[in-house]
């Protein structure tokens, strides 16, 4: 699992056999079982993550609801924004599947750039690269129909669709489980 | 006009005499006039903002009816996605007030980068601050009604209802202009 994190980094900045040493030695990789929490609402986050297998879903709890509003799969990174602004979270992060995941902290972090200091302009380029993914998402979500929603994500996030339940689907589509159930079925019915 | 470029960027990191005097001479400030486009449909972006005052308005165009995303007010950067990932932008920036703008390109933030490399802890900070913003934002869309957005909009970012016209509101609230007015009413009623 190590060599995950290795090729992932290497996309972005070349490293040496030294570097790579050091960032093995930071013992990064933990595993977590389906259904495991990995933050709670009112909590404050002490750590970020690096999904190398599995799926972890950022949900809200209202009026005894969970709202899911994102689901995290291989190779994307989980920067909680209670860990971003050291203020007690909104939101619920529970492993949706049997996860492996590199942890990272502030103290972590900031050694591991001492060392390797253009780790720096990876976690830029990451965060830039998460930036326009949220903006467009949102922008998405405001300009698209639930149905117009639905489709895209069968077009340019299958793995979505296939690994996540449907009922943890209809509010991240910010719809009711009925709505959602009548718009597979006319989908299923023009693609036929 | 420059001043208020160094204050901002003294919060995040101190500057030198000589370190402000680099950021003067950039000619970073360029006026703008209302209803003047920043960057349109297909094009490809190679600028981005940084608001010193004003006001600009993000808009997808669909089915000849605009849609509005967002507004960037003062102390609020501008990163397009098509800036970013050098693709054809698919939205429009456009003033919405008559707007004074520094303005930076990829040289020329590369070039301030080298001659101040502390800049770049300060563009990660703020890349970090608006991933958190967008993904607030994304959340609260998808968990909150169309009248939750407005009084949330009315408590947190006044400046946006005071200075956004409401033909331009209702979209960006996901809504048309008929269910905003009603929603209007029915708050006004309520907290009189």
């Amino acid at each position: 699992m190590d060599e995950a994190i290795i090729t992932y980094i290497s996309t972005y900045v070349p490293l040496t056999n030294e570097e790579i040493r050091i960032i093995k030695e930071q013992n990064l990789i933990r595993r977590y079982q389906k259904n495991e929490l990995l933050l709670t609402e009112g909590a404050f986050a002490s750590e970020c993550y690096f999904v190398l297998s599995g799926c972890v879903r950022a949900y809200y709890l209202i009026d005894g609801e969970e709202r899911n509003t994102d689901f995290y799969f291989e190779n994307q990174t989980i920067t909680p924004v209670s860990y971003q602004t050291h203020s007690a979270s909104e939101y619920y992060l529970s492993c949706l599947e049997d996860s492996v995941l590199a942890v990272g902290s502030d103290a972590r972090n900031k050694k591991l750039v001492e060392q390797i200091p253009k780790l720096a302009s990876l976690l830029l380029q990451m965060n830039g690269e998460l930036l326009i993914q949220k903006t467009v998402e949102l922008d998405k979500f405001k300009n698209h129909t639930p149905e117009q929603r639905y489709v895209k994500l069968l077009e340019e996030n299958p793995r979505l669709i296939n690994r996540v339940p449907l009922y943890h689907l209809a509010s991240y589509l910010g719809i009711t489980q009925v709505s959602l159930s009548r718009i597979r079925r006319r989908v299923a019915r023009l693609h036929r």
